[in-house]
C-alpha cells in the first residue's frame, strides 16, 4: 500500500504527501502523461527539472507496444524509460472503451482490437492488474467501464455497478506490497446519486486512493465541478483523490478548491506540439503573426529552458517551420507551467490564501491569445 | 578575417586551430547542420555537450523564413537560436541550384521561387554576403554555381569560371572584420584540371579558407577522393580546407587522410530522425526487430544521453512508436559519434598514428546492420 499524510487544508482544498516505493509526491500534484513510456518530446531529466514528481503511463498503449512482458523483462518501466520517480498506470479501460467499433464488453471484461495492427486482445480486471504489475507501477488503477457522455441514468448506473464489481475483483487480484497502491475509480456520469453510491461502495471495499473517472468527456466545466461537489464529500479524507484526465489550468484550480489531490492530462504536452503555450498572462498561440518580432520570453517569471534563452520570435519561427525543437521547448514550458501552478496551489493552501490565489488566477487567464481556459 | 594555425601533420592530414569572433575550433572539425536555425531535435546545450565546436546554418532557408533582416533585428543568429559558438553560413547557392524547375541563373546571379510559398527571390554574390552579414556569420561562403553530376567538361568549366568571378565579387562585397572570415569554393566537378584551375584562381584572389564544393552529389566515394587528391595540393597550406556536405563516417576519415580540415553534413541529424545510429561497431537500424529485447546501450563507449541511460530495446520501441524522444536521443547519439570521431582523428594526427586508426576504423565499420558507410 501507499501512504498518504494530510498536512494542511484551506476550505475543501488539501495539501498532503503521498508515499510510494519510488519516493514521495506532494499534493495537489499534476502527472504529465508518458503514453507510450515517454513524456512526448521531453528527456526524463527535463521532466524532473520541470518539477514533475510523478508521471502517468498508459496500460493500453504499453500492452500493445512493446508489450507488458517485454517491459518486465527489461526491468520494468522505470528502468526501461529512465524514470526513477513514481509512476501511476491507468487500467487501459478508458482507451479501450474509446475504441467504440473495435471493442466488445461483457461482465467479465472487454475484448478489443489493437489500433496498431488489428490484433485481438482481452482485458479483464485481473489481467489489467497483472499488466500494471509487469510494468512496475507504483500506483495501479482498477479496470472500470467508462461510458460516453451524454448517457441515460440507467446506462450510467449499469456501468457504475459493473465498475464496482470489477474494482472488487481488482483488489482481490492486486498483490499488496509496501509502496505499491491500488486506486479505485468512482463512476456514475453526471448523476449525483450514482456518484454517491459509487463512492460509498468503493470506500466500503477500501483502496489506497480514489479516482473520479468519466469526466472531461464533453460535459463541460460546470457539470464537472457539480460532480466533484457531489462526490468528494463521500470519499475517505485519509486517502488521495485523483481526477482523471483533467485538465486545463482553470479546471485544476477549480478541482483543487473542491478537494482534489491529483491530476493527469495530455493538454500541456499535446499543446506543446501544436504551438500553444500556457503563461501567467493567458495562453498564447505561437503561430500567431503578432509574435514574429517579439523579443520577449514567453513568460518572464518562468525558469524553463524555453523562457531562459529564447524569444517569442524564435518560438514563432520554430512553430512556423515545424521544427522538433519548437515542440521540445513548448512542451518543456507547458509542463513547467503546470508544475509551477501546482506548487503555487500547494503554497496557497499552506498559507490559507487559496481563495485570493484563485481570484487572481481567473483575472490573469483572460489576457491571452486564446479563449480563457 | 579568421585565423588558422597549423599545429601538427601526419602525412597529408592536419591538426589545426581556427580562430573566430565566437571562439576557436580545433580541426579536423565536423559542423552539425542547423538548417533553419536549429540543429533538428537538439537543444543547443546538447549540441555543445556532444562536443560540437561550430555549426552550419543555411542562408537559403533563413532568408525565406524568418528572413535575414528579421534575424538581424533579433540580434543575429547566435542570439536568436541561443548558440554562442562559431557559426558558418553557406551562400544559399547549393540549395537554390537544387531547385531545378524553380530557378533561372545568369552571369549576375540567380532568380528563384521559394519552396515554401512560391514567392520570387534574387540571389547575387553581393546579396548573399549581405544576408550572411545580417545573420551574423563567423564564416561566410561565396555564392557559387554548383552543377549537377554527371555533367560535361564544358558545362563544368563554365560553372567553375562563373563561380570564380562570383568569388571575386563576393570578396569585394565582404566587410572585413576581425574574427569574421570569407571562404571561397573550388568547383570543377570530377575534372582534375578544372579543379586545379579553380583552386589556383581562388588562391590568387586570396580567402580566409577554401572549400571544395560540388561533391557528394552522386559521383561516389572513389571519384570524390580522386578529386580531393587533385585539388588539395593546389590549396594554400596556411588556410583551412572545407569539404562541403560530406559525409558518412568513412568519407570523413578518407578526406582527413587527404588533407581536409572541416566538414558539414545532415547525415548524423537526418539519420537520427530515421532510426539509424552510428556506432563503433557499425551503423544500426533501430527499427530492426533484433534490437527489441536487447538490453545493451547503442555503444558501450559512448557518453551521450542515449548511451548513458537507455537500452537498444527502448530505442527500438521509440522508433517503432514514432516518438519524438527517439529522434532526440538518436540525433544526440549520432552528433556525439561524429564529434568523437573527429576528436579521435585529431588525436591520431597529433600522435602520428592516423594510418593505424584508419585501418582499425575500416575493420570496425563492417560489423553493423547496414552496409558499410
Amino acid at each position: 500500500m501507499t501512504g498518504f499524510e494530510l498536512l494542511a487544508t484551506d476550505g475543501a482544498a488539501r495539501y498532503g504527501r503521498l508515499r510510494t516505493a519510488h519516493g514521495g509526491v506532494e499534493t495537489p500534484a499534476f502527472m504529465p502523461v508518458a503514453t507510450a513510456g515517454t513524456v512526448k518530446a521531453m528527456m526524463p531529466e527535463a521532466v524532473v527539472a520541470a518539477g514533475a514528481q510523478m508521471i502517468l503511463a498508459n496500460t493500453y498503449h504499453l500492452m500493445l507496444r512493446p508489450g507488458a512482458e517485454r517491459v518486465r523483462r527489461q526491468g520494468g518501466l522505470h528502468r526501461f524509460m529512465g524514470w526513477s520517480r513514481p509512476i501511476l498506470t491507468d487500467s487501459g479501460g478508458f482507451q479501450v472503451m474509446s475504441l467504440k467499433a473495435l471493442r466488445d464488453i461483457d461482465d467479465d471484461g472487454v475484448t478489443f482490437r489493437s489500433h496498431i495492427d488489428g490484433s485481438r486482445h482481452r482485458l479483464t480486471p485481473e489481467r489489467s492488474i497483472e499488466i500494471q504489475r509487469d510494468l512496475g507501477a507504483d500506483i495501479s488503477m482498477v479496470l472500470d467501464e467508462c461510458i460516453a457522455w451524454p448517457c441515460s441514468v440507467d446506462a450510467a448506473a449499469a456501468a457504475m455497478r459493473r465498475s464496482t464489481a470489477w474494482a472488487e475483483r481488482s483488489k482481490a487480484a492486486f498483490e499488496h506490497r509496501a509502496g505499491h497502491g491500488l486506486f479505485a475509480i468512482v463512476q456514475g456520469s453526471v448523476f449525483a446519486d450514482l456518484r454517491q453510491e459509487s463512492a460509498a461502495a468503493l470506500a466500503d471495499i477500501g483502496f489506497d486512493g480514489y479516482a473520479i473517472g468519466g469526466l472531461a468527456v464533453g460535459e463541460g466545466q460546470a457539470r464537472m465541478f457539480a460532480v466533484l461537489e457531489a462526490t468528494v464529500p463521500g470519499l475517505p479524507t485519509d486517502r488521495p483523490r485523483y481526477l482523471m484526465g483533467v485538465g486545463k489550468p482553470a479546471d485544476l484550480v477549480g478541482a483543487v478548491l473542491r478537494g482534489v489531490d491529483m491530476f493527469d492530462c495530455v493538454i500541456p504536452t499535446r499543446s506543446g506540439r501544436t504551438a500553444q503555450a500556457f503563461t501567467r498572462h493567458g495562453a498564447l498561440n505561437l503561430r500567431n503573426a503578432r509574435h514574429a518580432e517579439d523579443g520577449r520570453p514567453l513568460d518572464g517569471r518562468c525558469l524553463c529552458p524555453a523562457c531562459r534563452t529564447y524569444s517569442r520570435a524564435y518560438l514563432h519561427h520554430l512553430a512556423k517551420a515545424g521544427e522538433i525543437l519548437g515542440a521540445m521547448l513548448l512542451t518543456a514550458h507547458n509542463v513547467t507551467y503546470y508544475q509551477d501552478l501546482m506548487a503555487d496551489l500547494r503554497d496557497a493552501i499552506q498559507t490559507g490564501t487559496l481563495g485570493a490565489f484563485a481570484t487572481q488566477f481567473a483575472a490573469r487567464e483572460m489576457r491571452g491569445d486564446l479563449a480563457p481556459l
